[in-house]
């Protein structure tokens, strides 16, 4: 079997002794949500798993081998989405879990990791309303594995796109940037699937007729039931039409080290690895 | 972008073409479960992914494609592993969730599809354990559906290996065939890996000291906590060793044939797609 | 008051005294559903009763007063009737607990049981549908308990008519036997009903012209609506006519047997009560 | 099989038969709880159903056949015993279901009287814990039934103690009544176990060492955990020396009357069935 | 900032300081809920916030400041009101948490007070049909805090009306005292609120044409859904027209002396404070 | 009465006269919840409530009378209070609810309102952590509605800070500013508190030993359990000192004109109140 970071591909023997290892876990969650016509719907869950991946490689890479790093299979469904950062639970494609249904799968898989002996975990986010369902759910787990008498578990919780940095986002968007919550579809997501996942996007069905209005102008509040007149026709809430290769491969560089770096302060002392 | 069946790699915009036509959905219910030391992890959310995808292509092809098929995600966690059937939920890499999660899953899913425009759904199974759960969240969409007006949808629940015919089962398991709650990570799911994924099998891993006896000798009744003598070391129930990619080939054939059958039967009218 | 192995019928001194001597707790799982017109409701509550209470004192037989047994109360309604093993929950008289409602219904009780400090658990099932739902419970009681600090508790899960060996089966369905999923209403609940409770089985209304198509042939999945065609117009799934207080007696002797060996052996060290 | 206004004990076609009459169903509710050294645990189930079976039998009779009574199988586990009102549920023998667990069962079972056409249901309370709960159970089910546009159901709940009149309780008990949250394991429910199931009472068993400090002297709040020494050592809560069988008939037959008249008044018009 | 007792008004490092001096921690339960057209709807989450800080303080001053009283933001929703003790919840203003979401409420605020220090608690009620809600939302944070290792908690669960005594029913209901369920609304609670929030009742909106049919006679059972005409015209079940500031004085002054006794008898030695 | 738009403070006949005007139905969520040692921990509830009053009345004002607006009780708990938004909820007096209690509890609110009648509900949130759950809560509110019948209701879910612009920032934060989650206890609601409440506010405890490390540094990202240190001492995420009751009326004054602009444009067509 192929050598890989990633648990479902893994045997549960290899798996075993990652974690003697004390290997650092990642749970990917994201989403089954459109993405204009010129994605696939997985875009959520397939570069949220993909980012893990890297920062896991990356992890093993920059320790030079001290540290493992095992990526769970992801949570591929999410939240539902909301019409300012997914465009809306409204749209056919769009597949929405109820709040308490996220927290419990969250909590579950967490605590089943911990159960196997995970004690630094790290939940990273792809799909924007996911956050607060994951924290709760993380909580969960803890607060279930502490009346186990498991009382040494650390949880990372984080969104990838939080750890571009600046200097990144102003050559990446030389005509501004309108916030991580319009990104969906857009130059991040696009020029990402574009590096990981080409054969999922085709530039060529950005049809101008349809991917008009954008960035989407929303409102400063959400409204339910959803105005669907609120969401651009192409689901997206920026134009992708900017995305390439190059900049997913920027964008997946600078989040992983950076990810990286948080992931070493957080569950580590200064200096285990590297001399300075 | 690629022609495909499976949601997570169509286009929103696609999706609403075929589920305008009618489109039977699948939703393949899978798990995060050991496997033994010769295959990944992942072999019942990614078995039940290929079988449905197969049978979803084989359903276009047979109606020439008057009835299209789509594949949604796989829930790729199960329910608690048990012992009789898949060697007990104490597994480290096997991962759990509870019953009440795993129907809400379910649910929500089911749901969701329902409410894209989905009448004639599909659930297939692929972890024996999960089966009443499914069930469950199945009915409890229907009832969602219903508050909602919606009365013409129709769901259909098998595991694929109920497909498998008896002529088959006494082709391929010469030696006598033990069912197939004991076919946990044996002959049926290997050679299907063989054939689906033969990069996340190696035979080559099949340890003689671990995998002994087999096909495991287990009581008529499940015990809690889990008694951990009850599995034996590899994690298996049967032994694998008799896998090829050619029985993958022979067990896909025959199951897919009768599941496109199955669902022929019961979603439409005889006649409606051939002529007799 | 009468000499009981009942919890029912019991006052709660002498249950006491029972658990002081560590007694083997039953927990008989039922349901309220139609048995056709020949038979009573109460069939799958009233036989789990039954047996529990026959294992009860076979039990306390078999190691001539070193074990207790006492059966508690049982849960009386069960999961929704399937039509592959129970005619299906659209049918008027059968009553359905939805899957949580079980769950907790079998986890509170267990736990209560365990409070009282019972250590040694026998669930036992006699409605095909509940198991998956009771297993759930039972794990939860026992997560419960061991945030209580308590970990010697064992949970011992089974269905009475797995306890029914290959030669008596042979002996009573000389024309085959279908499996027991299709015994709802059949041989096996009717001759333990005319043995135990013959006053709720009435042979006479056996009326043929209602109990025809039987055995139920039935797809090898589920659907969802029901489909009341599939079900045979008595609801039951297999005919009852041969049925024989005598049987019954055949029946409920191996099957006590059986499940008193079963339990001592899981829960006791071989030669604790017997020479050899 | 016997005529019975008992559901476990009727076979479903009867059952219908029943129903199509508009038979007013009744839902007992108990509990399995300790009641002293001189009663079974079953009290207070097994006097509600009696109550029940009475109740139906009289409307029967009361309105000359014109009305139908169903008892359903009972719930015969309750909420938490309370010191005030049953002693407690630290005590050994006093099972306990969550709040939730009962809300919901009492939930599935109506509903699903009502799914198989029953429009007029009784829940009949005989544990006084219970009440709160059932009410919720009720109004859920309510709920769940408009969703199906059914909206012409009418649920009465009562505690069957409430309808002994003043007159009776002045005479059974002379020496002043200290309320029916007292009555627990005192001389109502003893007086009617004695009528209904005298086998499952020993008058002998009230041991004047363990029978004493009677009437309980409790405060008037509840405290958690359980204070043990707040409860009289024989857990009773009165005390049931001068219980009869005559005393039982009495509260029975004044209990009954008083029923059948609120269900008549609640159900029908005046004057349906009798002149007046 | 001011000196208080609630929680609301004090800082965090102020409430730190008291529960260092383990604070007696009182939880007001109420209800938003119609009381007629001659008060404000917030009665009963006022009325018990005010009388929590009323025992709080009068427990700091009988007990010479050895003991610190600190009363949390109160519940300020309830169960559905019924219509034997509060007019129903069909009416329009009263707004109803369903029984789950009490349970939640009570035992998380209760857990988060145990988890901050809390060892002493007493939840306040003063909408009559909370109670059972708050009992099972107490036991369940208490059986949280177990899990934690915290067992030296004690909870004190009241209804402050049960500590107005009889001498003073009879002096305040010269004509007859119906009870505390039918005092929604009435004298009690109208004298009350003319002591602590007398700009919130306006004792001319008593429409003698509305206020009619008091005090209201109900059945001794309940009925759903709800039967509007039981409940009188104005929303209350009895005449608040003699309703007075100083029987509110009288009230409240035995109401809390009564109270502070009770809990000093629970959580303290006796003498702890006083000599005798 | 006072003349009042808190519900709390309303009769309901009044309640109900104004919801026959189509009144506009305000849901203050807040918490209760440390906010340094200057000011009392119920600032996210009270200044909730305090602008959603204000932001009524002036909604009366705008539509000279067109319109009524009438302010539920306050959800006076919040969620979970996080390290980058709250300080943390390892923090003593930071009361929390588990994210399901904050959903149904928001649902059940809610959804009383719409079957009271009301169409047009704004949910306004006040504590950062709260706002996907209300999102959760009201979907929920809004699905049982419709399986009543009842469609038209519009739900509008906003922050009050989110109303404030640009160039009020700029005007009140020269510094800079440093976002809306670092604003907890700090120059906002400082200046808020002494607007509305200011014997709730004490400048004079802002001790500068404690009131260090501010504007505090926190990752981008949560850990689980709470990382304590990453918490500066106060409690506060922003340094208040600047805090002045002028602040707070320019606040009050941009946010409530801005969010009734919103709302007329959300549930309003153009000009409905004014001409151009």
């Amino acid at each position: 079997m192929k050598n890989t970071v990633y648990m479902e591909e893994m045997d549960a023997f290899t798996y075993r002794d990652k974690l003697a290892q004390e290997a650092v876990m990642f749970i990917p969650v994201g989403a089954l949500e459109q993405h204009g016509s010129h994605m696939a719907m997985c875009v959520d869950a397939a570069l949220t798993k993909a980012m893990a991946g890297a920062t896991a490689e990356a992890l093993v890479a920059d320790t030079e081998g001290a540290v493992e790093g095992v990526v769970c299979a992801p949570i591929n469904f999410g939240y539902r989405s909301q019409q300012r950062s997914g465009g809306g639970f409204h749209l056919s494609g769009t597949t929405s879990l109820a709040g308490s249904t996220l927290i419990s799968l969250a909590r579950d898989i967490c605590y089943n990791l911990i159960e196997d002996g995970a004690r630094k975990i790290v939940f990273m986010n792809g799909h924007y309303e996911n956050y607060q369902f994951i924290f709760e759910g993380a909580q969960l787990a803890l607060e279930k594995a502490r009346t186990d008498g498991i009382s040494d578990v650390k949880i990372q919780l984080l969104s990838y796109w939080d750890f571009v940095d600046d200097a990144t986002i102003d050559a990446l968007y030389p005509d501004g940037f309108t916030g991580w919550d319009l990104e969906h579809a857009g130059v991040m997501e696009t020029s990402l699937m574009l590096l990981f996942h080409p054969d999922l996007v085709d530039m060529d069905r950005i049809d101008a007729g349809v991917y008009c209005d954008l960035p989407a102008v929303l409102p400063n509040y959400d409204v339910l039931p959803v105005v669907p007149g609120y969401t651009p026709p192409s689901g997206c809430l920026s134009h992708p039409g900017e995305s390439t290769r190059e900049k997913g491969v920027i964008l997946r560089d600078v989040a992983v080290r950076n990810m990286v770096t948080a992931i070493e302060n957080e569950f580590y002392r200064p200096g285990d690895f590297h001399e300075n």
